[in-house]
């Protein structure tokens, strides 16, 4: 059984504005989705999480987002595929010069934000962002949701030539679809450490979650998505770690 | 002896603005400045342009600049010299990722506006451009002015182990130092397509100029620019070629 | 009867991007839709136009958009109706700011683009746009789509307490609702300058159209939206202005 | 003797990126310099910005700036001074426009970061400024740096008309012109809160400082620059109030 891998989002800064722990959320991941400079990150900030990583030894992946600073890619943006494309393409160009400074590998491809939810429920998005993928480097994985049935993105994998990593997440409630509650219900994120490491544990050791509407989910993940926001989320990365730490130990 | 090739500024456009006849200039040209998307252009903008050049079978270079798309990198930008490095880094590998959608390599640097001419005249800039162009590949050559006295400029290159590229202007007016007479100053552009013409020629084959303080200037350029802007120096840019060829035909 | 308005989008150039002949549609509009830097213009452009406007007689207008440069404002961002409340007013300030520099005064407001679209659709953004017009000038008109049946744009802004001013277009097939064709529909737009001169006449005189679907769709519009793109769009607005005034001799 | 009054830049946060205290800093001071979107702040940041200064009745001013958001607009840029005159303006009239929005006015203008600077060393630069306050509103005082001498900017305020208010720093070191000493000296910024609130002590009554150079140094300052950023600088800033309050009382 492979082990799961741990990702963060890193390198969110701007300018003269820090957001997030990387420093103390690095030793305790496996991949730093790292902007790319069109919702957080500029060229300066981008250097010094590459850097960071290797440091670490943690694999940079690629974190392109809609162009939208002030909304911090978080918002929809109505771009056609072809613009999908070519600004995936030149977000992972510019971490892959930024990366070069470091001699570091580009390793794969997280889309943010709105960006990373339109593409798992618009297949046309889905298909742009491989496309710039497979214009860079078809050997870069593509992280997605891990949903329960996640038959057509892998049928759309498949028809491209793309790999995908599935991504789960250990603090956050999943309805019976094995989508995320909203955060605008209550109980959509998990704020008990012993919860999210719990979950932590099923996931990567491919035991059922209970789902919001009571059903058992299997959710069969590569990847589980941790913060660094701030001290609280800082503790359950380096309890999840642990408890990971323990699994593979123990296998 | 070395044909000297021409070079125009490329991809210029932005968003829905129009700027340069780029499918006009193209196809006489060896090298086009593509501008990266800090002093104009836009993933979808670099994209066509290299697609368009690599039909025209013409090297692709990286025309970075200071952030300022509304100045056009035209405004000089106080900028640390870590700063210039990495924001020529960005650019750098953003159009990289745009050509290797295209199949197509970075040939060369060339830094736009400002960020030329603060270079020409600041070593810690010059430097600064040269760690970014060593950071991504050493083997590109940097485009900087042919001036009377290149020494200091090729000194730096020798040390930092980056290959120059001298470029000259056939339609400016030179000062007794080699430098472009500002545009302020009547006389500072030629129009009349002659006077083009025959200048080009003197570069291209090592002959002097006459400076604009009477003193023969030459110029040892490995490059001549010229202009898409308009009808009249695409005209002066199909003459420039076709006297060139005729110089290289004798050879 | 009220002789129809003349409107036109204007001051979309950028930096160094020149877009629209301003200078020759404005001695024939009565009404300048000025861009405020979100999805075009800058500064010095708003400060020419407006001075421009004010040279012609022609009343200012502001004609703020999303937050999106490179996507000329077309394109629809997922914004919250407190963010739209909030860009409007940030961008009519501006444009008030460059007024008072020519002595001149905001009289209405035309949303741009994906913002006028999505308004004419979501009652939540109309009321967004409508609370930045009372917080900054409670007199100032807001212009939307002229439609078959506007009953509930005119019960929002009476409830809200904004003036409509509906805008009608003499170059553009309507369906049977009365809505814009789509420009992907082959005959959507009109070329045919005879076409679109009777289109306004009868937009003018309240006369009806021949909707898409062949019923008779009668517009209550009180300005017609003309264009200064192109040659052939600036010979259409000088035919309409003849047109008009023949009408206005006339009545 | 008019009290010397405390300002302090607010309402540079920017998107999701939180920066300075403000909630902490506006009980304490009369003059929230708010940043207008150009090095700073966003429409919904101003707003709520705004909002705060006019519940605890503190003056809203303008803190314009170049356009540089990923430099804070610490950097130069080259502008004209007609870029600069629009660039002010347009930055106040949109503060203007959040401001109506709370029913507030614009007080005062204090340029950021380069820009001030810039302003205080080159004449040209303080007139394109003031030519923006005289265009927006010509009662608005204009805040720049008290030095030793200033003579050469009041003769230039009472030629344009303008109003000045002279500004002094509690917490930096003065050279024998009275200039700041730059940050890159050691002894450049006070951390003592003794030795700050002293300094304030004496710049409010007109005490001499001994500057730098070992000379006596008298600041003719309207207002006291203070800070938000962190936990010290808001007790520094308490500290200060409540000296300041004493001398007011006492006198």
């Amino acid at each position: 059984m492979t082990p799961i891998l741990l990702n963060a989002d890193m390198g969110e800064s701007y300018g003269p504005w820090v957001m997030g722990l990387d420093h103390e959320v690095m030793p305790h991941v496996d991949l730093a989705n790292v902007a790319c400079g069109f919702h957080a990150s500029d060229p300066d900030v981008i250097r010094m999480t590459v850097r960071l990583a290797k440091r670490h030894g943690v694999r940079v992946g690629a974190h392109p987002a809609y162009p939208d600073l002030v909304g911090f890619g978080r918002r929809s943006l109505a771009c056609s595929s072809e613009e999908v494309e070519n600004l995936v393409l030149y977000q992972l160009g510019a971490l892959h010069g930024m990366c070069r400074g470091e001699g570091v590998e580009v390793s794969y491809v997280k889309p943010h934000g709105a960006l990373y939810n339109d593409m798992a429920r618009d297949p046309e998005i889905m298909t742009a962002v491989m496309r710039a993928i497979l214009a860079f480097d078809p050997a870069l994985p593509l992280m997605t949701m891990a949903t329960r049935d996640t038959a057509a993105a892998r049928a759309l994998a498949e028809a491209e030539g793309v790999a995908l990593w599935f991504e789960a997440f250990a603090d956050r409630a999943y309805d019976g679809e094995g989508r995320l509650v909203s955060r605008r219900e209550t109980g959509a994120v998990h704020h008990d450490q012993a919860v999210i490491v719990d979950q932590a544990r099923r996931i990567a050791t491919g035991q059922p979650l209970t789902a919001r509407d009571g059903s058992e989910l299997v959710l069969a993940a590569d990847t589980l998505c941790v913060h660094g926001d701030n001290p609280e989320s800082i503790a359950a990365v380096r309890a999840i770690r642990q408890a990971l730490d323990e699994i593979e130990a123990g296998s």
